[in-house]
């Protein structure tokens, strides 16, 4: 917003390369201002502004683009830029755009960090793709047992300028294990003689390094914290993770779990930044796969093809019962989707999700049924437009209804179960993929109780 | 987890009324667990337990537990153990609770507030629906322009207990209008008799009391912040909003974007948890819409029904054809409904996001249509199935699918915007809704190409 209206002028301004006077309008804004400003420019003009800035001003900046910017920022910048802003950034958000980069970029910016940082920075990268521990920064503070509030506050003082997030300090024993836990808050209240031990919060909730991102969103919205800590394999504190990198987690996610279910792969980029080859790529591949599984409706339709010869009023129903089917098989399957991702639900309740949807399923296949029936039965023209045989056709239709939504339901809801079961990602079971294996089903059981009613009159 | 291992014991002990042994296996755990298994007993046993808990525990257990189950147990306690926990609930829960129940109860509950506990729950209650104003709290911490860091540490040590959260604390000037803001971290970093004047930010993003929860959401995202400032239209500082309340936000817009595009309205409750019969409306209603919109299908079928007569191979192609527009178009729709909700693109991007899908759609029109030729024209018996004319039947299968994707990636990403335009939520341009528009749509682009191109031979 305050991109667009500034945009012109910007632009003018570094074309004239009149930098006193850009430095000048972009110190009036806070960085997360300036960032937005930075993305409505392009790329060339994004590293310009850059580097006129000043240098803490600058990483601030770069933290708040999103990675994508980040990532055209990096190729933009000289080296010495690139190694000053990679110091200056956060260890989780450095993490977070050096995962994003082809291997031998994230190499060759490694290198461009002081030994310190490099340390740092391959330690979050050791750990697993969409780990805990790739979003986890190491600067905690840690305290000794035996202190005062003063002594914690004096020591706070000293170090706490250069770590991230202090609204928790934690005590480790002599091997470095997490023991337990003080709140600043609690801290801040105390008189200053006070023991920290009797402030410690004897209950000191942690996460696995390796376990997956999503453990750390449930964890958060579990505790109510704005940081916890994060252990590895021997309880040992190895670094904290703040709400507000979690915050884009449970964002991230949700977009990916939404295109999924959308049937296509994640864009992992923002719709407008994301180039037109990888977006089309994206979506191409599932839709040719859900093509060829549809086209197993064609075999099946070709199969009953003298049926639809003999009564094309078969055929006309075709697309309202598949539809019908895929609908709500797309119900079922985004509610099993979503309830499995916010842990509503586990693998261990299929049974009770099969009893529901079957009584489910059942109820909405007899409301579209009772539709159907009326709009035939009461069609001013029926005999017409549905042969004589009309009545047995509403009951083809009826019947065929009932059990198209029953499956529909059945399948849709057991599918993302199936899928997690085998070590897939349930959100892979999308609508348009449930609605695909619905439809060739759909298709077999209306054209089964079509000739079971039929059979001897129009068959 | 816990629940379950714990639960038969628990019940047992609640059987034999042995509230000491229970009151002492429960304060062995913190209260997120307790909470935990809370959720896995009956209501009724739950409110055993909670009465024998103490009162402040109690309080903090009922917090952690959700909305759905608060309300149970609301109606499962008498009025005295209620007004004590929801005298100890924080502001923003206790709204968040209140909102949920039936009006009557609601207006029941308050009287059991104490007046000034009632003055707060009513002020938060005022504000619209959905609004920051009903999730923020009115317990923060304002400090005086003059004073020093050691006069803002002594002012927190007699205020702070009260309050919910003080990370960041606020200046006002004389009318109450928010001024600057000072983060305790920079104060517990200063020397004692620093001005706080020389720690403030500088920078007061503000949220207002009326906007959407959804702008909390993007806000927190923006600043990196673990609590915000909420304002009236004045200006004036009326409370605080901190990220742990807009986590469970973002979460649950999610869900009820993702329900709604499954083809439902959003349930509003876990899924175990909701009742049957109301699971069951809503989804029978957008269900029932889908199936009379889809009806057309049928009457569209019936216009061509001479031509579908004349060459029953062109009804073969008729679920493949539709379900193809069907696919791209629940690609499109998720794309930008989830970008509009996380505010990758505004109402003013539709332009470039029309010429985005032309492309994409021709390109995946493509795709298919290519599949299609290399299956029919490859196909071993292709004459016996498709006819004489196969070559023209491949053609008009390729030109539809070509047309019909595209029109389903224009219609997908359109809809969207028009309904955002015409002021409804964008994410009621369902998968299935979309779909349900291609497939009437498609049929009629299916016969007319079908007819151009096969007049005069097969038709």
């Amino acid at each position: 917003m305050i991109g667009n209206l500034l945009q012109p002028e910007l632009v003018e301004l570094i074309e004239k390369r009149d930098f006193a006077q850009l430095r000048e309008i972009l110190c009036n804004f806070d960085p997360p201002d300036i960032a937005e400003i930075f993305t409505d420019l392009k790329p060339g003009d994004e590293a310009v502004l850059l580097r006129i800035l000043p240098r803490q001003t600058a990483a601030q900046v770069f933290e708040y683009l999103s990675l994508s910017d980040q990532e055209q920022l990096v190729q933009a910048l000289g080296n010495e830029q690139v190694a000053q802003i990679l110091n200056d950034l956060a260890p989780d958000d450095r993490t977070a755009l050096l995962e994003e980069l082809p291997a031998t970029v994230t190499q060759k910016l490694l290198n461009l960090l002081s030994p310190k940082e490099r340390k740092i920075a391959s330690e979050l990268l050791g750990y697993p793709k969409d780990s805990i521990g790739r979003r986890m920064t190491p600067e905690y503070v840690a305290i000794q047992h035996s202190w005062t509030a003063g002594d914690v506050l004096a020591h706070l003082r000293k170090v706490g300028r250069e770590r991230e997030s202090f609204n928790q300090l934690y005590v480790v024993d002599d091997k470095g294990r997490l023991v337990d836990s003080v709140r600043l808050r609690n801290l801040v209240l105390a008189e200053l003689n006070t023991p920290a031990s009797e402030l410690f919060d004897h209950q000191s909730p942690a996460l696995r390094a390796t376990d997956d991102q999503e453990t750390a969103v449930a964890a958060f919205k579990k505790y109510d914290r704005t940081i916890l800590p994060v252990v590895d394999s021997n309880d040992v504190l190895v670094g904290v993770i703040t709400v507000d990198d979690v915050l884009d987690v449970a964002e991230q996610e949700a977009t990916e779990d939404i295109q999924k279910l959308g049937g296509m792969e994640a864009l992992d980029a923002p719709y407008l930044k994301i180039g037109m080859l990888s977006m089309i790529q994206k979506r191409a591949g599932w839709l040719a796969i859900l093509f060829v599984g549809e086209m197993l409706t064609a075999t099946a339709m070709g199969y009953f093809q003298d049926e639809i010869a003999k009564a094309v009023v078969l055929a006309l129903f075709v697309p309202l019962i598949i539809s019908s089917g895929g609908n709500s098989g797309s119900q079922a399957t985004s509610l099993i989707i979503r309830a499995l991702a916010v842990r509503d639900i586990t693998l261990a309740d299929w049974w009770r999700v099969i009893r529901r949807e079957l009584v489910a399923g059942l109820a909405l296949g007899c409301v579209l049924a009772a539709i159907a029936l009326v709009r035939i039965l009461l069609w001013p023209n029926k005999e017409k437009v549905y042969g004589q045989h009309y009545l047995l056709v509403a009951a083809t239709v009826a019947c065929s209804l009932i059990g198209v939504v029953l499956f529909g339901s059945l399948a849709g809801s057991m599918l993302p179960f199936l899928l997690r079961r085998l070590g897939f990602d349930p959100a892979a079971a999308s609508a348009p993929f449930v609605a695909t294996l619905v439809d060739v089903t759909g298709l077999v059981i209306y054209f089964s109780i079509a000739y079971q009613i039929l059979h001897g009159t129009l068959l």
